[in-house]
């Protein structure tokens, strides 16, 4: 044995091997499944940290008011988002493990736990805060506050102060410079006239669209062509025109890591809400339609929030205003060279 | 080499691989991503084909006048339906590929596949009228049944006419022989008195109820008590009586693999929202709100079939009339015996 | 907020969040991947703790002299390896997250860990001990006892003088009862004469192989027909006996929980396997033909053990001595009701 | 109904869904688990198409003599080999639908299958003779080709002459032009010196190693600093060189790409070896130590394979000659800028 650092001190093995003592026990009644219960959940806590210390670290990067396509910068932000994803993949896959408690296991030690239950983690809340719910916008927030120490509630209510990742974006979109440089569109263009790319693009738009589609047209005009952001919505029409311009041409070199960006918060939401599906499906097999540790009834909360958190969903929204490959407008050579071709 | 079966022939690879003609190559306009589309659907009937022969020949064996929980056949029955949910959950996993397909990849060839679409998937439906799924209780049933040829519809319409699975169940717990056996209830009761079992449940499952929850008292009579079942469900009272029990007394020898099939059933129901989950939260990523090739705004209805296509929801309930293992009833030392346990 | 049991209070999160110091941070040199590194291994020894709970409770279960097939014990066993087997799978899939850190990443806090390293997970080592591995079959025990604290190495040491669970499987095997029971089998026979049942499943294996595989008798007869075990192997040939019956035929009720005991051994080693193999991989992925941070060719180390550690391999290895069921003895009326049909 | 496409019609059902006929059933004795054995063949087969239709689609791409790393052909090529990636991860989980067919299962109809076997999949061979497998690096090659009809092996020794990936991928790094830019490097440096670049990087690897690993300095000198490469290699030490430099560089925007393409070979060949590993297992399981049905000792013609098939084990390689970030050479600002830095 060399000096120097050992496992078991290395990983402090102390603490996290010593942090498990069951509610049944303390009863007098020892209930097996229990410890499963509770290391599971130990678990789920460790990553949520992992995550808080990934998605903290990009939104970092997107705070800088300078971060160019060109930097590394992009391309660590999607490597960490990328990092996010495998995790909430492998916990998703976890819930596998919790499934192999029955609910006559749990019954066993149910009512020791009560009013103690997951909506109670701040980790998770204060991830959903990172990247962009707001409090207003929580499924049944009263009674999910009502559950919160108020140094806990007031904890998740100052982080909601920060400016979230969706923002970040949102105005990291903003800072695009392309449709601005006049050197790249034709002759006699400047900013107080309509702009010939999305011209181009809205006529083509209009003639994809089936009959029965016809008033996505207005819609695309409201989101896309205004000037101002609606008191809804966090994506800006400046904003959102930058993000469906990066889907449509993410072949071009300079557009790769954006729409990766891109990309990946639309996955971190996917797989979040593929998360909150089994959660639902796993705490309806496990106490149907009786009341949840924490007082509700489990299932209906998290249906509401299964419909109501959607963090990106403006950006899946995109996807309805996309039009073929080959009706796109064509972008002139000094565009082509400005994003990475050579012509 | 020599004589016998030669690999490619035994698989008729010559049919297997043969079988793909891209609607983008006819048109001239080839779309690379058309091959993924053809070969994934390919693969998923494939898979159908399997899961319908293996639930056939589970219905077959379950509509046996004379199963016993003592005859090998509960055991096939469980091998093939474990089966089938591990081919479901390869089926669920394989949605990962179609998703490498964007949606501007899509856009490609979208166009030329109208009007055909998922819907017309014979097999699928069918497996969901093998299980129990009723014309009727099919979300947007016209809709669905205008884009069928009309000799599909009539074969789903015939296919319906046999006794689904989810009967075939039903009928074998009802037969379930331990609540009639007089020698194994205390002397005295007689089939015209109430039954010693139940009442004495019902009266524990009183006790557990919070008090938020006291009209689930009612909702167990309903369910459990009565003698026929009511015009909406598929198990009667007796056949629930019988579930419950097994999911209650599941450690004794006789009662593990009737309670496997019980659990096998919620994980079909489990797997398959699981599939249409992420089926959906897939076409909406891939078309958003535009309309689907099959004429539909694809994600409404699918969302529609998400909430009302649960075929055994029934059995799904049951975990909300369960109490704790240590306030259920004491059976008998003649029940004990009859279930398996020396005593 | 009602008084009770709060989530972080219950799941002791102070200990498991406060639980990650980098090493590089007390260098003055933050890198950023340490901490995934940190909660990636925190994680996995919390799962090795839960393991070692269910291993450790099955293996309670099975020292008990007289488990029988018909006790809820055989349940329970099964239910808990399940899990068992539920999370081994999950730890596999978690080297994805690990996969997210490259070689580059790696490097640059590697050389401040040395040298501690994987090795060095006494719960590894000691569920390793519990199932069946024991110090003198381990894959260069020289250099991986000269990692360890004398304290750890002791440990384990102490901990492979209890009954591992492949010994108490062997045992339960050899207490099967239904050979030695002479109502079962033909008049006449007297356990002093050549068993009925194993003569004639010898002419039939005989006939079973092909010209090449003929000294697979002389092996059979060695494992199966002997009355001792030899000293390389743990099972004896009456306890190899009973599971090789157990496997060909388990249709019958009563052998049902004792072939998915088997089986579930099985895919023990299965995905203890897959978990070494990707972890190979992985090590060589990360650091090449470089030296680990405990100062092994990390990959040789691994690829070693890789081939040394199946513990259940004589239980595989069962497979070469089946036969098809059409050709297996036929079993008389009075066994196949001692198995459980009524015939 | 409409008129257009219909769904059965478009994927040709009739031909894929009328493909299974059991030899089982030819010989009258029908083995329920042959339509799972075929069918999962079948749609193994389906995937391989796929796969060699993207494979087949890179190999055009990177024949090209002018692929740039600022085109969209190198976005697609990782695009598709993502898919690839994706694509084998599904197969390898397939894994598990095989493994519900048991031993005994398989004994039913295995000795019908004689002497068919996995052998003689012509697109796996093909799938390894497109990545750059060559018939002498196949294990067992004799026995292998000796199960082939002529046509079929004159068919795979054809598809070995064209140039495979990794020839494709050896030529587009070698034209990888930053190192003989002499603007990029200091004055007075021509081609006929020692590179400034890889006589800095020879000296810091060399202080990387610790004393036990020093004889990996010679190593590198011959697999980077010379001219040509050896005649076990397929890599040359230019090509190599520009690889080491991607690996080590990526943060820059115009390596993204590149990057992207070493770590999806590398993915690749990871899978590959996870299925084939998982392979074994499996086929270990289900025949042990018998004869497969193509006449080999399945088991021991796997393990073969399995350690002499890693195609890109040379960029696996690249690993160990890698160095900490923070001692790598500076670049000069005029590369910086070349490589998509702003300085």
């Amino acid at each position: 044995m060399s000096n120097g650092v050992y496992y078991s001190e290395y990983l402090q093995l102390d603490k996290i091997l010593n942090a498990q003592t069951l509610e049944s026990d303390k009863a007098g009644d020892h209930a097996h499944d229990e410890m499963l219960f509770i290391i599971i959940h130990q678990s789920y806590e460790l990553w949520f940290k992992q995550i808080l210390f990934e998605v903290g670290s990009v939104m970092e990067i997107m705070s800088k008011p300078n971060i160019s396509d060109n930097s590394p910068d992009l391309f660590t932000v999607n490597h960490r988002l990328n990092r996010v994803i495998t995790i909430l993949d492998v916990l998703v896959q976890k819930i596998d493990i919790l499934e192999t408690m029955t609910p006559l296991d749990f019954l066993d030690f149910r009512n020791r736990l009560r009013p103690a239950s997951g909506f109670q983690s701040i980790q998770f809340k204060v991830l959903e805060a990172y990247l962009g719910l707001r409090m207003n916008q929580r499924h049944g927030k009263e009674y999910y506050t009502s559950q919160l120490k108020p140094e806990d509630k007031k904890f998740i209510e100052d982080t909601e102060k920060t400016k979230p990742l969706i923002d970040l974006v949102n105005e990291w979109l903003e800072r695009m410079p392309f449709f601005d440089e006049q050197n790249l569109w034709p002759d006699g263009w400047n900013s107080n006239t309509e702009h010939p790319f999305w011209k181009a693009y809205q006529v083509a738009y209009d003639a994809s669209l089936l009959p029965a589609e016809k008033n996505n047209l207005h819609r695309f005009e409201t989101l896309f062509l205004g000037n101002e952001k609606t008191t809804e919505t966090v994506l800006s029409p400046r904003a959102r025109r930058a993000a469906l311009f990066i889907l449509m041409y993410r072949d071009y070199p300079l557009l790769q890591l954006p729409f990766q960006l891109i990309n990946n918060l639309l996955e971190i939401d996917n797989t979040l809400s593929n998360w909150r599906y089994r959660h639902i499906n796993m705490v309806h097999r496990m106490i149907g339609t009786r009341t949840g540790t924490g007082g509700s009834t489990g299932k209906d909360y998290l249906q509401g929030a299964l419909n109501s958190h959607y963090i990106f969903k403006e950006f899946a929204e995109l996807t309805s205003f996309m039009i073929e490959r080959n009706k796109l407008p064509k972008l002139s050579a000094a565009m082509s060279q400005r994003l990475g071709f050579d012509v």
